[in-house]
């Protein structure tokens, strides 16, 4: 595959956080960068930030990706194949399937188009939150049509490799139904709880806790952006929520008479439902799903994390990410160290020859 | 206060999480902790853990601690009232108004009882998932009631102390109604948007990301306890999720005709009204929203994170956690330091006069 890599120039429209941390990846892998923005201010920040070089009129590219928000993806888009008529052109917005018609209504040579989404964001927007690595072992929907060859799109399926994604195939509808899923509906779940605080007294959010955080966290995301994600995938959204409501319909019918005969068994079968539902989710520790852990033991006495961490770089196993869990008070705590799944088993072994315990390894 | 401290013997009854992380806390401070279960099995694990000893039959206990399922906390509470003719008795269920009209229907001694709930859990419940220090720097609701003197009540208070809690006062229906809406009403929300997954594609669950994680968490939790939860405090909670469905309603019909117009405003508001609602909750990082973050620059070769914790020790200040933000291939990565807010402005002087960089300081 190695000759199929990109070798650029990659020209990239639109540099807020996707179009940023796609140029961080690209330009750290040698590509030629071009970065393009309605906003002069915003290429500059992204030059700053390493992203590329600001585009120039004479780019020949041999790819644009389009990173602006969804209700001017299919106008930008237009605008590309038509100035770059040699150029492969993609976009990253997470709505595929009106954009591509709104492009074959208008005409657009679509045999140079091919939608894509990469399952990646974070709750900060902006160039300012971009990351290299912001794609690394996320799935990278690669919507397919008809009107596009396979040998033509094998382009941004080995852009989401360079970039330590997962390609998944999926036609734009399947994509939008599983995003309106996965993300779309749960926006409009978590936003709609995060409402109900608005009334509330201090006395009651003083109480909150983890949970709450949890299950309202995406509820601060733009806006803006979200109008028109929620707006371009309507009808996909809708069909989850109505089924939500249905749902919500029979809890507050169970609740309005808690005693009555059915209603434990209503709210007991809706628990158990999402007990089975929650199960589905793969992984269990978000981006680091892909990792494997090593939980150890570590007095707590001044300088023991130092020396493990100094001990694992002595084993030459490279740390992907470290949680500390520290009980106040108590004579240890636990460290859990995230390695990549083939470096467990060795560093478990270095570190148990070294004196350290292990509480915990993954399953 | 230091003579109020509870010298015991202090009486537990039911060894499940809360039970056990309370008997281990108060053992360490050297109270002599009693341990009484239906299932013997259950004590004798509590009794391994360091949780305390059994209970015995001449057992005087100064207080008891009921925390048993909300369906059988009245009557365990009567019951331990009747056995203990001087013991003060708490509970440290979910739902604090519907016991205590129970109890006083049953003509229980409610003078020498009050209910508290301590804000703090797990996803994972029982013994095995219990620790000394769940409830450090969480709220611990005492639920007054006009039955019950303040002297009396004061143990309760000086319980959550002890503890490391922070005692918050409210009366029983205050304390339904503040439930309600942040623990209750999110754990019905979060339950329905789980289930929706039950249906899913594989290839809708596999696009899954960090968002709606986080936002189905909870509805992991124990369906049998949260039938009682939610059975116990029925009223509040639908009082929450009728407004929740207006609200939802009303995205709905924006959904169905999204470019109708008011349809984008109606969605607009929503989210923004989120984003309100959102920022009304303390602390950004789950339980340590008590102490303060550093987030210091650590160059990417093997022995600097050791290094940089060594002189976090030198400097004699004590890392209440520790995160690693950390970008294979990058130059640089994020170290988040986590210390009580009082030694925040000490360290970060130390570690910028011993070279190192800081990205990021509370705000």
């Amino acid at each position: 595959m190695a000759d199929r890599r990109l070798v650029g120039p990659v020209r990239i429209v639109g540099t807020g956080l996707l179009g940023t941390s796609i140029g961080l990846a690209l330009t750290a892998r040698g590509v030629d960068v071009a970065l393009a923005d309605v906003s002069p201010s915003a290429v500059a920040l992204a030059v700053d930030y390493g992203a590329g070089r600001a585009a120039a009129l004479d780019d020949r590219p041999e790819l644009v990706i389009v990173c602006v928000p969804p209700d001017v993806t299919a106008t930008t888009v237009a605008a590309e194949l038509a100035a770059h008529p040699e150029a492969l052109v993609t976009d990253v917005a997470s709505v595929k399937h009106a954009p591509l018609l709104e492009l074959i209504a208008g005409g657009a040579d679509v045999s140079r188009y091919i939608g894509s989404h990469p399952m990646a964001g974070r709750e900060r927007s902006g160039p300012i939150s971009a990351r290299a690595d912001l794609f690394r072992g996320r799935p990278w929907v690669i919507a397919g049509h008809p009107g596009i060859s396979y040998r033509r799109a094998a382009a941004v399926e080995q852009l989401a490799l360079d970039l330590g994604a997962i390609p998944v195939e999926l036609d734009t509808q399947e994509h939008d139904r599983n995003v309106a899923l996965v993300s779309h509906a749960p926006q409009v779940v978590a936003t709609l709880l995060a409402r109900r605080l608005g009334g509330a007294t201090d006395s009651a959010v003083s109480l909150a806790g983890g949970g709450l955080r949890d299950t309202t966290r995406i509820a601060s995301s733009d806006p803006a952006l979200w109008v028109q994600i929620l707006g371009a995938n309507a009808a996909p959204v809708v069909e989850i929520l109505r089924a939500y409501r249905d749902d919500l319909d029979a809890v507050v019918t169970a609740l309005e008479q808690p005693e009555a005969p059915g209603s434990r068994r209503t709210l007991a079968e809706a628990l158990a439902a999402g007990n089975a539902g929650v199960a589905r989710l793969p992984g269990k520790h978000g981006q680091s799903g892909q990792f494997s852990q090593l939980v150890v033991i570590v007095d707590d006495r001044p300088g023991e994390l130092a020396r493990l961490l100094t001990e694992i770089g002595d084993a030459g196993v490279n740390m992907e990410d470290l949680r500390l869990e520290h009980s106040p008070g108590a004579q240890i705590g636990l460290a859990e160290i995230s390695v990549l799944p083939e470096a467990e088993d060795r560093l478990a072994a270095e570190l148990t020859a070294r004196g350290w315990r292990i509480a915990e390894a993954s399953a």
